[in-house]
């Protein structure tokens, strides 16, 4: 089936089994799917749009509902929806950096809080990972001192990834924030690959800021997302527009100034209430999704020469796995190189690995069933065995 | 029918004639519905994302052409999707605007030009609309020259909007945008209302920037929008990073920091690629638009009383009309109050006036029928007849 300018409809969730490392948590329920249907025109949430004339008030549909659900739900005081977890960053990144402020951010940090940083034209200061690929407490330490030192200001920001993009390992944030804390250091959490998938708490972590993804981890369209706080900032990052028109008068009501007013008018928002009764019951199988990662990441590690870069035992779906000394090395013999791994998978109904890729790479099995674990973690160690790599 | 969280599924397209003011433009065609469900999913335009990894260089879906093909329709150069219009404003307001600059925007300007001149930083100051409700260029050249006196500097960004929200007045933005070149001031032109709706050609404007709204005005989900610029401003407002990991060495390529990397990464971004054919075609019979517009106009304005606040004859399917005179005055004796006006209307299948409005109100003839256009008008007459008002 084609649309108009030859768009291919997308079959890719519904014909394989679907490792993208980003897109695991993403796919929409079927609620969502309905909901996306019924809200896909434009601004479709404005039907009731009243007074004060804002996204988060909307009761019908029940918008203002799902902020006040979402902020509990994180243990945070005060949540928007904003379109990605970017969108996010910029708000915050906006409102606390000034021109030529130092921000902290980590070694393991997601691009998207660097353009934050840059667009509100801070520099951005990397905490140093250790050997174990982990962000830890004292390295954030030592980095606001040497921060301090260097810039003679405290910095005004701090992010940290709750789970990072490149290991999917699980960080100390709150011993992150207990330290930040102390220098009164505001720390920005990315939860954009926890948020939505595994349980979190705001408050437990000390966060005073939560941001989360509802494209990569909530199951709703993009772009989609959620900015989190506590009741010490919320007035700051959401402050209220005091622009005022010098010729008629005019000022704008409560329009929140970092929220540029209204955020996500239609399919976006209502894709994530949809999803959000379902979503916050899968972070309480968070065990069995973890063991689900762990079953592929045994299988690819009976394949020998294979190495794990991510924690292990596993904690997290998204992994990162080296296999330069077992499939690269099919790879540089095999006709097909670099792509016979990924055409050797998709053979057998997978996809989700870059193709070409057979050196380091990363994989997802967020949310795939018993069963699709089983057969993912079979067709690796049969692409291993077809191509002469010894299974140990 | 239900969805889970009690969202109520919308049907206020396939039941009502609707007539709502922002709504008109950004229903979904036929083909971004299906559009919309093929890419539901979170991430889903990423599949074949490979090198640069960048939204705007993804071949399939076509991507990458839809950008240059927005960009010749435009009469632009280069263009970008941004998460609706104020996303594009914000983009360019904060890489022009200097803490403390003025910027000017007009008395007809939508509040979101506020909020981005604020979150950037600068001062907003309008150029005055005269008595017909029209921003001239004599206007502008007044402010500019006034603006200049007070701040010692010349304004580095003006933002006009080519039809107004309040009144869908076309204004003069050629002869505004030559003024301002003389003070080489850049110009950003809000197209919400007429990118997609009517025929627009940046060059013959002169525009700097170009803005338009997907969900406002090319049949596209929330939030959407586009970004145009010309040759000359696209390498600063599309200026790739140059953050650097002080510790990893880390750079980030060729992501841009405005957009934050990339913008729409689903459904919103395809439902504007699957209309955009139908959008095309559609402002082509912008003067049957035009017309519709008048014939209900014209019904209202045979109502005794009531007034037409926008440009008559009309040029434009958004109105603002005045009924103080004729149904408030209805308003003010029926059991109702002013709430039986969209009372009346619903019962006639018609929605989209603000429930309770009957002094001052706008709506939008986008996109009815011939037929529709003709029940339209007469449901207003039939609704004045009924309680008790002349038709002339």
């Amino acid at each position: 089936m084609k649309c108009a300018v030859d768009i291919e409809s997308r079959d890719i969730e519904e014909m394989y089994i679907n490792i993208d490392p980003i897109q695991a948590g993403g796919r929409l329920t079927a609620d969502a799917m309905k909901a996306a249907i019924s809200f896909g025109d434009g601004y479709s949430v404005c039907d009731n749009c009243r007074n004060p004339p804002r996204l988060d008030y909307i009761q019908n549909p029940p918008i203002a509902q799902f902020h006040k659900d979402l902020a509990a739900w994180l243990n945070m005081d005060t949540v928007r929806v904003v379109p990605g977890a970017r969108r996010g960053f910029q708000a915050v990144a906006n409102t606390y950096v000034e021109k030529g402020d130092p921000v902290i951010l980590t070694s393991l940090a997601h691009y998207t809080e660097f353009m934050a940083i840059e667009a509100a034209g801070g520099i951005p200061r990397e905490i140093p990972k250790d050997k174990n690929n982990h962000i830890t407490a004292d390295a954030a330490a030592e980095k606001i001192e040497a921060v301090i030192r260097e810039f003679s200001k405290t910095p005004p920001l701090l992010f940290v990834d709750h789970v990072d993009y490149q290991f999917g390992n699980i960080h100390d944030v709150a011993g992150i924030i207990k330290v930040a804390h102390q220098y009164d250091i505001p720390v920005l959490v990315n939860g954009a690959y926890t948020v939505g998938i595994m349980p979190i708490d705001g408050k437990a972590l000390g966060a005073d800021f939560l941001v989360g993804s509802g494209h990569k981890s909530m199951a709703a369209p993009a772009p989609s997302g959620l900015l989190a706080t506590t009741n010490e900032h919320a007035e700051r990052v959401f402050r209220m527009t005091q622009a005022k028109g010098d010729v008629t008068g005019r000022s704008f009501g409560m329009k929140e100034i970092e929220m540029m007013g209204c955020t996500l008018m239609g399919v976006t928002v209502v894709g994530m209430m949809a999803s959000f009764p379902h979503v916050k019951e899968r972070v309480k199988h968070w065990e069995t999704e973890v063991t689900h990662s762990q079953a592929v990441v045994d299988a690819l590690l009976s394949i020998e020469g294979t190495k794990v870069l991510s924690d292990y035992p596993r904690q997290h779906t998204l992994t990162r796995i080296d296999t330069s000394e077992s499939f690269d090395k099919v790879a540089q013999q095999h006709k097909k190189r670099g792509f016979f791994l990924s055409s050797a998978l998709k053979k057998r109904g997978i996809t989700g690995v870059i193709p070409g890729s057979t050196r380091v790479w990363k994989f997802n099995t967020f949310g795939l069933t018993e069963k699709q674990i089983r057969y993912v973690g079979e067709a690796f160690i049969e692409v291993a065995r077809e191509n002469g790599l010894n299974i140990i």
